[in-house]
């Protein structure tokens, strides 16, 4: 991996995303895998966006995660303009609960793929998780990181329920 | 309207939703008002969608009719890189018979508008009709030539149902 | 455009939509529109849905936004009974999230047509901007003022999201 | 019952809902009550919805049946102008197998009722039960024959499932 | 209308759909419209449903207006073993927020009717409205009180929307 | 198991049914388990649901499947008036492709439990399949034949793809 | 029912699901059926998955209630790998309500049965009822008291509604 | 990339998936991908498809492409017992046409990720060029291949539709 550019960029439509996001953000740091965040709007920066996407894997970019919602194109937008892997996270919208953001994002024509993850906080969380097993594959010391993060998390998994829990 | 380009742009994603869009152009046609059709794929022809849509006003084009089905980007990214109005056609898609496309395309945050039509054939008929009332607004003879067709439709609606029609 | 009539009119089923229509007046007042908001209740007040719709292209509207919520019919049937350009902005219903408002609104049959915006707020805002671009067309002072106000929002987009935001 | 109308209107909004329709008569018909089948189109014909509507309780009716399918309107603007009962019938549509009908008859806002009855050809049917179990509550002559109906409908139920049926 | 018993039924599966069925009983009241409500579960109280249905019309009982919500079979069974004509109110369910309710009541096959009204409030009190106008078609008193409430209902809308609404 | 009597009853709600649910019956008789098959529907022969679900445990039935489509009641009705258990078969219906039927028989208030099935052939196979293993829970053969059917299952699945099957 | 292990499972896929699945507990208490409650998520937890399924039978259990919401793997991994009838509960997840999880539990293929019963509260109440009415049909005590509880139900239904409930 | 054994495995839950998931096959075979299919049913061999899922990275395999119809658990499965990445596949099941199939797969919890491609063949040949992008990022033949792929693809799209096409 690179060290002076961070493997993943994680971009989202708005900055109203970010609460949804962040939780890519903060997945991967626990992993320690490096990300820039940014927002790039498909439908109000435009330009924005064909810049970043055609540039993205010459800047030194291995993966893409991208959040948007309602008639999401940030995710295929992307995809689009750029070889690289793309991970989309369909945001919660308002009146639709996400059903719109997810059909936008996932049901991409045949040529150009997004890898499309759960509504919200758990798709965002998974797409970090999902960065990082393609990074893995040629990264042993992540791969490793990786294995342990998973074995944390089965071993966290309690066996009976609780009443009371906080 | 000027006579040396077509006020009408009908752009579609691929040559599959010209089955659909046709019936746009050939309302289009009955009304006496002038198009250009265009294949024009989001995901596939990036570049392509980048230049007609910047440049549309600059053409000459007044309307732009959009056409795509399932994650539906085409009409929601015209609308991202031109000023002038756009009117979107959800293409019925195999799996969800058009549910994707109507979401991915009225479904606009706000800031870029798409003003969309019905799924399918209806919704391409629909799109030329609303872009001719636009243009009529200023072409009193568009107008009359409109009113005429909404006049005809009218008188064409027998009183009682028959039960032998071809 | 004519100065003593102004060039939009929004409508609403019932004094509860204002809520969402009023974001439809506030664009139209930021980008310098004239309009007249008027309750018109397809249902309860249809003699005066057919009054509006009859004359409002003789009272010098040029553009009707109509927002309405459940089986909102006002949009479809105030397209029914003018030649003027048509925009629909389903309202977000309690029970099912304006999921009925869209159908209602978007799935016209061929020969009357309502270009549909988003459901709700962001609907609202779109009706307007999608009114001033078609009213933009032979407004070069208008067509200026949006061409400003879409920069305006391009330029408003952060680069990055902040993690504290009000 | 008044002898020189029919009790009951039958009204739709095009031609091809009278496959549908139909199915109305035909049981209006076993049940020995009069119908007039007309085709309004909410539409494209506003204006002949409007003296229906208005008219159909001086005209002599006692219930209205409407289909129609998509953004279906008929149904509801009828009951907006006139106080008889007025009974739906969702026509499956194409691309939303009636799903957009529905919810456009039945998610009527409190002040005007529509009776809504089941998707295409169940709902026709029903309708007319309906319409003719109304016009039992002052008609014994009718009471009787519908009971009669519904014995025989009753009686017609095999006891067990054969594997060979027509 | 006999004096002695009460033209219309209210039931309900539960004491909680009161909150909404209550919607029919007020509105019923301002109509001067008798009425009464009880609480049958077709599921918890199969008998109770069993002996009202069979015995509704002996009982006096004009009109039935049944209220239930999830899977609700109580306005279809009633209909199954009463030739009165049954209105069905959707109660909105926690879940899935009435649309299996609605499904449950509507879909009805060939041969039972249950006229549906709208989910919720909405189809509580458009129940009562269609329950009079059944009425009303032999009740010239009650024809002129619902014609009343119809015209004070057109001009309680207000022709402007107000910003400042308690 | 007592030789008199089938353990199992297959109910549905019409004729048309049965090529659903005789896939339960195919699947029953392949485990050898006996069973009868009944045409009862809950709207048009209510009086035969009430005899049957209420004599369904002295007739010596250990559990019921009932198959029914659109607004299924049957299952739900049925489990309102037996202690069996009680699974239901939503049978694909027409317009809506069974979404109805599984929602009307899996949505059961609390306190009468329906389990349902698959929409369709799966949920027929699969109700004889979960009747079996309740019966199989004390009766050691059918239990062994179970084992062996699942067994049998689990080798059929072939190791990699042909390209050709007939 | 030997005494010496509990009849029912009961697991879920995390803590989070016991406030719905303590609904399953709490009925199988008051109808006096023994149950182990555990935690086993399918995701996390493969390893406990197999381990347990695989050994329920020979654990002494007779019943599964399996608990999981969104994509809900539980219930039907369970019933992959044992032969004891599996009763599924959607728990109802934050955007999708609990379609996801019911369309996730209950759409399994021929071959592999799980049934599931509604989303939420509710099913997991009904879910404990299921379990009960397949143990009492070899236990006649339980019988009886499933038998009182579900008399002690009907008696519970007020006759009519009241306004001031707490 | 080693020589000796495949870096994609291709995953399907039955035969019937195939006529699907071959164009996942034949997309990899034009990129010079190579890869080896598989049957693994989640519910009918869950051996199968835990030795597979624990065993895969060990055999060499980089990336894993799953499809699955109905409740399909297969892709979700294999993710939580293998840290490679996953992508799942939507076949279009009979009755809901991929919906069920879609939320199954698409809406896995926090920590266990499964990149979702679109319904049918079109996620298919998405979920081939998805792995593939990630191989590329360490196979610069490939990322060249790739490129070329999506060039002749971008070319392969015609400038205007036409309306005899084969």
């Amino acid at each position: 991996m690179p060290e002076e550019r961070p493997p993943v960029a994680i971009i989202m439509g708005s900055q109203s995303d970010w609460e949804t996001m962040k939780n890519a953000a903060d997945t991967l740091e626990i992993l320690g895998v490096d990300y820039e965040a940014r927002i790039i709007s498909a439908h109000r920066t435009p330009d924005r966006l064909v810049a970043f996407a055609k540039g993205a894997r010459d800047e030194g970019f291995k993966v893409i995660i991208a959040g948007a919602g309602g008639a999401a194109h940030l995710p295929g937008m992307t995809a689009a303009m750029t070889p690289l892997p793309v991970f989309g996270v369909p945001v919660q919208s308002r009146a639709l609960s996400g059903q719109d953001s997810l059909l936008s994002i996932v049901q991409m024509p045949a040529g150009i793929p997004v890898g499309t993850l759960a509504i919200g906080k758990a798709g965002a969380v998974n797409a970090a998780l999902l960065a990082a097993s393609v990074l893995a594959l040629y990264d042993d010391d992540l791969a490793e990181r990786l294995d342990e993060w998973r074995e944390r998390q089965t071993n966290s998994v309690a066996e009976y329920p609780l009443d009371d829990t906080p």
